[in-house]
């Protein structure tokens, strides 16, 4: 907040687009505490990852429905971009990202539209929560978490944090009842297992479409993969350094023949 | 290589598609050492990151004409996914993308095909290395290069890389006499200031075209914007997991209300 007398300035983007439950209950609950924007992608843009728009025209819509809600044709991080160089009045106290229908935790992070918005956002030095339910229906209860989502919001505002941290939230498919508490994880390994069905348009031409499966590999506690099967909403710091410095040294080792 | 006798098989890819010189230069190289499969998009992909094809056809085509050459009309990662469980006869023995014309150092890597493809083959258990040049264009000489690229990639075969770690090689844009040596680094760090063009059709009509320049914030001797700075290939290990370790234990002690 850049002066106590004014709301904070909050930017409210997702990856599922525009129409989704969850941008609805998610941009609802910050008018609560805040002035709020929301830039969303006009169609579900599920799996769009870091992806920016560099070689065409990004349209941006402005519904005018009195609550400062836009579209946007590009991914979920040129929705950010955009917002923040060109919609927004200033430079947003929080942004968040979701609530996006379905997990975002362990390796899904890397194909997560809704976790990389977050994390533009943070590049841009913007505190920044990317908010994921581990359901993927649209009817899933999500009010019941409005509290929790606030309360987290809220003390993000107040304490901020580092540049390029992003905090990426999972909330377990359950009532709120039979969730056991929060807490701060370590990333959990895992990997997608496709299964590509092949599909005939005629005799000449085909096409793949994905399908698959999810394996967990690195589950123990501490790592939010354990918090979801144990009922625990889970957050992640995550950054934007993708060294893996433990390799720095072998590979120093190793002789590179110039 | 699973068998003394045969060669090792070696996937191509990029971000740039399949008429980049990039990867004609790249894929040229690899046949020296290995029997090599290129899956490349149909198109320029540049900044598709770690995007996926969730909710479209994806086509393959085979170019039949003897070098083991197809096309993928989705990302770099479907390239690579595709390459894997439905183009290439088992496993490869490593995985190469580039060369991107284009630096993906620093943060760029957050945006590179080029870099998540290699990425993506290294969750599935793939050694891999994404090797991008400084220079963004077509006509740089990439030849010089050729014996450097091929030590270090029969160096990873031989020795392998943990799974989820991927080397990220930039090299600078000068003629290879001038260059001091290849250094193992991290990641450094900057952020892109865009500017946004707006350009209208007609008078209701308008779009955005992204424009911007790069600002460079960590840039001390270990970093991959150092090396570049003097003239150093720079070689960066980068990890799937993204968790900010350091912010654990203050996050910890912040007060979550639930």
């Amino acid at each position: 907040m850049t002066n106590n007398n004014k709301k904070p300035l909050i930017l409210v983007v997702n990856d599922d687009g525009i129409e989704s439950k969850g941008i609805k209950m998610l941009s609802n609950a910050m008018r609560e505490i805040g002035e709020v924007y929301v830039v969303a992608p006009d169609s579900n843009r599920s799996g769009a990852s870091h992806a920016i728009t560099l070689d065409k025209e990004i349209y941006i819509n402005n519904l005018n429905n009195g609550l400062n809600e836009y579209t946007c044709s590009g991914t979920p991080v040129d929705c950010v971009k955009l917002a923040i160089n060109k919609i927004l009045p200033r430079l947003p106290d929080l942004c968040v990202s979701g609530i996006n229908h379905g997990a975002n935790h362990s390796i899904n992070i890397l194909y997560s539209g809704t976790a990389h918005a977050a994390i533009e956002a943070s590049i841009k030095g913007v505190p920044s929560i990317a908010f994921s339910h581990l359901s993927y229906s649209q009817s899933a209860d999500l009010d019941q978490f409005k509290n929790v989502i606030l309360n987290l919001s809220m003390n993000i505002i107040k304490n901020k944090l580092p540049i390029g941290v992003t905090l990426n939230v999972n909330i377990p498919d359950l009532p709120i009842n039979k969730i056991n508490g929060i807490r701060v994880s370590q990333q959990g390994d895992g990997k997608w297992v496709e299964d590509y069905k092949l599909k005939s348009i005629n005799k000449l031409l085909s096409y793949y479409w994905i399908t698959g499966h999810f394996e967990d590999k690195k589950h123990e506690e501490g790592c939010d993969l354990w918090d979801a099967k144990n009922n625990y909403i889970s957050i992640v710091p995550i950054s934007t350094n993708f060294t893996n410095n433990s390799s720095i040294n072998i590979l120093k080792y190793l002789q590179y023949d110039f």
